[in-house]
């Protein structure tokens, strides 16, 4: 976060405000970067309760969600367009071959520091407007579907699966 | 969340950012709650997952924690001081006794209401002071330490347990 000497005027700037909301996407994309850096290649394969989805299920879920958010906010193409269909679309262990943890490693890696470079050049008004899974009608009618949501949406949706990773003994 | 009418320059303005942040926190409390209400009174005395805390110690602790945000924003005392060493301090299955569903429900509802409520009173000024838990002078050195950042950390402190609550059989 950028040194601001708590001056009132300058922290209650529009920028500032997207600054904290970008710090808690960090904050959150860098636990599960250290809590998926913490399991043994072996418990990617175990399932993060009995009966549940498999630690690389999750790992990859959450690589491709974030991956969508490329074309969600028109920044490109998706970097892994196949991971939709196997860690979204598709319930853990249907797929029949899952890519390489070495492949997810460096796709995790790649999906969010692209992502939180390409934050990082976004402008206020970039955050403010709309997403493209919403109609520019539809926007008209609800402002607040913007970018920013969407990312504090994302925030808490890493949250949710970082709190069950947390119940994988490691 | 207010009707803005898709005007950019009201838009970008700082109290329709906290909005944003506010709305995403009720978001993650309202599915918490809808998430809870679905738990059957015997399911709220078994573990998440085998061997790890039981739905009713989760529901204590987002109780306790989410009551410390009074003190926190100084906004007032704590409405149940004593969850937080029965939810917070001590873990699950070491306090005497717990108190029960009814009142746990009734203090959930409680706290969730009124500190909605109160957030709506507060003014972008008032997010963006800091919180109490942090001195003068070292909020001089990091003014992102304010009450929009907590509410942002506690918006994914819900999601974090939400997403362990989903593990439990409904």
């Amino acid at each position: 976060l950028d040194k601001i000497t708590g001056d009132v005027a300058s922290a209650a700037e529009p920028r500032f405000l997207v600054k904290l909301a970008l710090n808690a996407w960090e904050v959150q994309t860098k636990r599960a970067d250290a809590a998926f850096g913490r399991v043994s290649d072996e418990q990617f394969f175990e399932p993060i309760a009995p009966g549940k989805n498999r630690v690389i299920y999750l790992f990859g879920h959450l690589i491709a969600v974030d991956d969508a958010i490329f074309p969600l906010f028109d920044l490109g193409e998706r970097l892994y367009p196949p991971f939709a269909e196997i860690f979204v679309t598709q319930p853990d262990r249907q797929a029949a071959d899952l890519p390489s943890l070495e492949e997810l490693k460096r796709a995790w890696t790649d999906v969010h520091s692209k992502l939180t470079h390409r934050f990082h050049e976004m402008k206020v008004e970039q955050w403010l407007e709309r997403h493209t899974a919403i109609s520019a009608e539809d926007f008209l009618k609800d402002p607040s579907r913007n970018r920013l949501s969407v990312l504090l949406s994302r925030t808490s949706h890493v949250a949710y699966h970082l709190g069950q990773l947390a119940l994988v003994k490691k």
